[in-house]
């Protein structure tokens, strides 16, 4: 699909650089800012198009096998050989490392951090500064001066962004996100290549979380059509066994699935753990580097031993004490102002009232779940977490706790207060297609919107201009992909972007039919036809909507997964107090025989919850062998050599090149 | 200290081969089945001692360096190089290996599979077939056949069995077994390089163990010392949530003390997995290797991921099937059997008919477990466990179950039927002094009785023969050693060694103490004296009773910390139980306010006990850190050579090595 390694092939521009438009042409061909800047890419080794639009000029880039290569080379990436041992790239052993699945050397992750690296590591290398000129002004390139830091300073390059590839977007469009009728069947190895691991996987868990909830679905709505009698006491318990035991192997098969995808896409472990999602151009903040530390050790192991343990007690100190502040902060700030709104709306008799209160309510836990998101992330800045998925990890389960407690603790407190089912699920139904259908309207239109008024306004300074309206089309694709909007995180841009979004809903919505199963079984089913759409809608916006996203190495959910089983965690519990609810009827809560059954039902479920993971692991058996094989392998393959080259030492190596 | 790696240094003789007294010499001395033995035994490149014992003769075996790397290299043993990557073993790379601690080579797990690999490995080699003469009788040596294991059918060779190496044996006795002030200090980085690494890590679990109980001890004392008063009802919850947070983070940090030890000793994790504990001579019984299934992945990928799969799902259906026999046969044969016994002793009012009842209990329940046992190993077999401590876990999984119930089920039945703490408090002391003290008594004083009689008998056949009893003293230790038992298992000796009754003993009492916390604080005390001494009997039991017991190289506790979780896990129930009781008054067992209170502790203990690993990970980062930099050295030291080596395949390799 992506030939553009192949230097014969097509070149598929996948970067744009976006320049301002300029009111006044340069006479000096030779000095003129964007000459340079494109002479300087084509020196590096790019293909450059140079496309003039409407409201901005941009340069579209593309790196044949070579360039990547050397860029590779240089950052010494890490990638898996044929021997399953990751080994630094080198360009002219390219024949050892693995390909991707599409036939590419590098995968979309690869490359990215491969332009980046060659985009912003232009510099002047001549012996003299140059004198650049834009728009009648002159710009003094210094020696050893970063040339597009320089020129985003001063305002001239607007953007360096990924570009969409359109070949494979409009297949990715046909066979992937039009596909209404493929149900929960996506073509995830296309993805990969295309978006990188993360967004892949998260496709993949929406898939099978989706394939898996119909089992469910289809007993829940069995469960509220079918009228049970007598039954309908023993057939609620049941239920709520079936769900919890479908939650935990659900998240353990989810794990061997992940397993096996990634035995499928060469990602390097290395790779992941290093260099997570980085935004070109952006400082990185941690505090203390372990490798450091590291030289410390191999200097002195018992003094080294003491400094690594006070810096790993620190580190865990520091995220204790940030969980308690965010923790703190919500119980004592965030539980008082939700129970005020559910108290309120519960008195409040009149209709009015309770829409003005939802409104006021509505606008203001906006503003709330943005201060979290920015406490969160100032708090984790001071975390030494191992490195950028760890520290987005730590900010998705601070966050979360926000969002927990804004959607559930209205559910709770109309739960406990009422203690009636038939008032918990009117309240379900209403949680359930509100938030629905309001996520997905603003998920989807709002970015819409945002590009709509964009490509307005373009339009609206040139006619101001008075330039001619007819030729208003927008001639190039990467005009009108600048004005996309990016794939970003509703909190804040800083660690995630747009997956934690649509993560959030799909963990909210897991809780919800979970730990309130009992009450409203049928509620599996509503969660199965919206997951189907939300497939599709997802597709649409990643291919149509956004922006290429920046690719993320990680190749699992990460948190979430972990989030998914505090949740399971917390609907065994749940749903026994609603089931000892149910059972009590004259409010004396007596052991026997209904509580002491419910009990030891609660435990057996804790047992299995925490039991099944021993049972079945969480790697398939051929993964586990195809790498022990790799493995051996490496070794048969070069232990004599390695031997020589560690027992000889420097001396006797460099004799065998010689020699 | 161990230096019978260096040729020049006294050899040490590690193995001993016990050859049958005979009644006449022969005369033609180069077909005598000793000396042919003794030449074949210096021709394979042993140091060989001959002793004439009292009742049999010896051969004592030293092997000089070059002997067992030899050895070494034909095992293919893999070893941990000085870049942190396990090779093949080659005896001219030796300083790319690691050394011990102790400055060898090789450890003792490694040597002693040597050695069996030197002794079982000799053959007839010459083209015709040779005539051995012993006591008379004339013995065909075939061509290609193996000499030990003809003269072991023709009961000519009796046993062969490793030594105790007299110099450090000495010095351990010193060192570590007479030292009973040093409390629960113990020199175990000299205890590895003696008897391995699996004796090592149980002695440091004992210890850290024994050391960790003293905190529980103070407080379980001052509890049954001080008068609370009125405070007592609050006490005992506190004491109860101190005991298991204590419980979870013992299990937790153990985990990082064993990583920390592995760190030290340079275990291979390849040896760990596949030379597990065996016993020379006799043949392993695994179903299906899955090196055969790994070849069907590399041919077609797709089939061999199905082979896999059901290789995979078969196994787990087998071990499933078996555990569900075990448990079935446990709750069915022997719950009504203990039920029986409780309640019998319950109601039987005569002492001497009590005592009747007890001694009678006692013999039979001998040999429930002793058919527990072998039915368990029996289903093992049957099982396709990876590797020998895979098999051996399984089956101490299985026996505990038996054990468990054999030790806490009438403590249980007795707590339902009086709910009553001081009956409950008696029958612990009870069980704890009397278990303690006759374990104690049999585990030590079994074997040495064994020894005794046997010693005792070998005197008696010789004054039978009319010889001179005054020489009677055994001149050689060797012969002694002969004597003594080996460290084997009560429960059979087909999977598991001596360690298997120490651990169970451990688990017995973790057990006991911990459910019952809350009935009988001062139990702590009494199980830390005990350990304080179980170290030392321990430690003087494996130094002067046993021979030298076989090494094993895995490098954790195995099953046994699982089963300390989950004691862990059980005590949570039970005192909330407990405490339920206490607190129930009126036997009207309310919901509120004590059991909600009670409930919700649980509820917080069982979050603690999942969530602590999820906080203090099981590796300390050092440790963690240290590896990451020998990965590291190792990719920068070798990297170049090794892609040249894969991308050039074979052809270019052997150029290289020609040119």
């Amino acid at each position: 699909m992506n030939e553009n390694e192949n230097g014969n092939e097509e070149a598929v521009f996948e970067f744009g650089v976006v320049i301002t438009k300029r009111s006044m042409q340069e006479n000096d061909e030779s000095s003129d800012c964007t000459n340079v800047l494109i002479k300087e890419f084509k020196k590096v080794g790019f293909v450059v198009e140079k496309v003039i639009g409407i409201a901005d000029d941009f340069i579209k880039l593309a790196a044949p096998l070579d360039t990547l290569g050397r860029a590779a080379a240089e950052l010494q990436i890490m990638k898996r050989t044929h021997i399953g041992m990751d080994l630094q790239f080198e360009m002219e052993e390219v024949e050892a490392f693995v390909k991707q699945p599409d036939g590419s050397v590098f995968s979309w992750c690869e490359r990215f951090h491969c332009y980046c690296h060659l985009i912003y590591g232009i510099a002047n290398n001549s012996k003299s500064a140059k004198t650049l000129k834009f728009d009648g002004k002159e710009i003094f390139w210094e020696i050893g001066e970063n040339l597009i830091q320089k020129l985003e300073s001063e305002n001239i390059v607007k953007q360096v962004f990924p570009l969409h590839d359109e070949k494979t977007r409009k297949k990715l469009l046909r066979t992937w996100a039009l596909r209404w009728w493929d149900c929960t069947n996506q073509p995830i190895d296309d993805i990969y290549p295309y978006y990188g691991a993360k967004i892949a996987i998260y496709f993949a868990f929406l898939g099978m979380y989706t394939r898996w909830l119909f089992v469910l679905a289809a007993f829940g709505l069995t469960l509220q059509l079918v009228d049970f009698r007598s039954m309908k006491l023993v057939v609620l318990p049941v239920f709520f066994v079936v769900v919890i035991l479908w939650a935990v192997m659900f998240c353990q098969f989810w794990k061997r699935k992940n397993a096996a995808l990634l035995a499928r896409w060469p990602l390097s472990s290395t790779v992941e753990a290093h260099s997570g999602y980085k935004i070109p151009g952006r400082k990185d903040s941690s505090l203390q580097s372990p490798m450091e530390l590291i030289k410390v050790l191999e200097a002195d192991r018992v003094k080294g031993k003491q400094v690594f343990q006070r810096y790993e007690w620190l580190g865990r100190f520091m995220r204790f004490r940030n969980d308690a502040i965010i923790i703190f902060s919500i119980i004592c700030l965030q539980l008082p102002f939700e129970l005020a709104y559910a108290h309120l709306y519960g008195v409040i008799s009149s209709d009015v009232m309770k829409f003005g209160l939802t409104a006021v309510y509505l606008f203001s836990i906006q503003y709330i779940t943005k201060i979290g998101g920015q406490v969160s992330v100032t708090l984790i800045k001071n975390e030494n977490n191992e490195n950028t998925e760890k520290r987005a990890d730590s900010l998705v389960y601070k966050v979360f706790g926000l969002y927990f407690m804004q959607t559930y603790i209205g559910i709770f407190y109309h739960a406990l207060l009422h203690r009636n089912f038939s008032t918990l699920r009117k309240i379900l139904i209403q949680r359930l297609l509100l938030s629905e259908v309001l996520e997905n309207l603003v998920e989807n239109s709002l970015p819409y919107l945002k590009y709509s008024y964009k490509k307005y306004s373009v339009r609206h300074k040139k006619r101001e201009k008075g330039e001619s309206t007819d030729k208003f089309q927008f001639s190039s694709r990467v005009e009108k992909e600048y004005l996309k909007p990016t794939y970003s995180a509703s909190i804040g841009e800083e660690l995630e972007d747009g997956l934690f979004d649509d993560f959030l809903e799909l963990a909210l919505q897991f809780g919800m039919i979970l730990m309130f199963a009992c009450a409203f079984p049928p509620a599996f089913a509503f969660a199965a036809l919206n997951n189907i759409m939300e497939i599709r809608t997802d597709a649409l916006k990643l291919l149509v909507i956004f922006k290429r996203p920046v690719p993320r190495a990680a190749g699992t959910v990460g948190a979430w997964l972990n989030i998914f089983q505090f949740l399971t965690l917390m609907s065994i519990c749940t749903n026994c107090a609603l089931l000892a609810w149910l059972y009590d009827e004259e409010g004396k809560w007596k052991v026997e025989p209904g509580l002491k059954a419910i009990l030891i039902m609660e435990h057996v479920l804790l047992l299995f919850k925490f039991g099944f993971p021993r049972l079945v692991p969480s790697e398939p058996a051929w993964v586990r062998a195809n790498r022990a094989k790799h493995t051996t392998q490496a070794q048969n393959l070069c232990s004599k050599k390695l031997l020589r080259t560690i027992s000889g030492g420097e001396k006797r190596g460099i004799k065998m090149k010689t020699g």
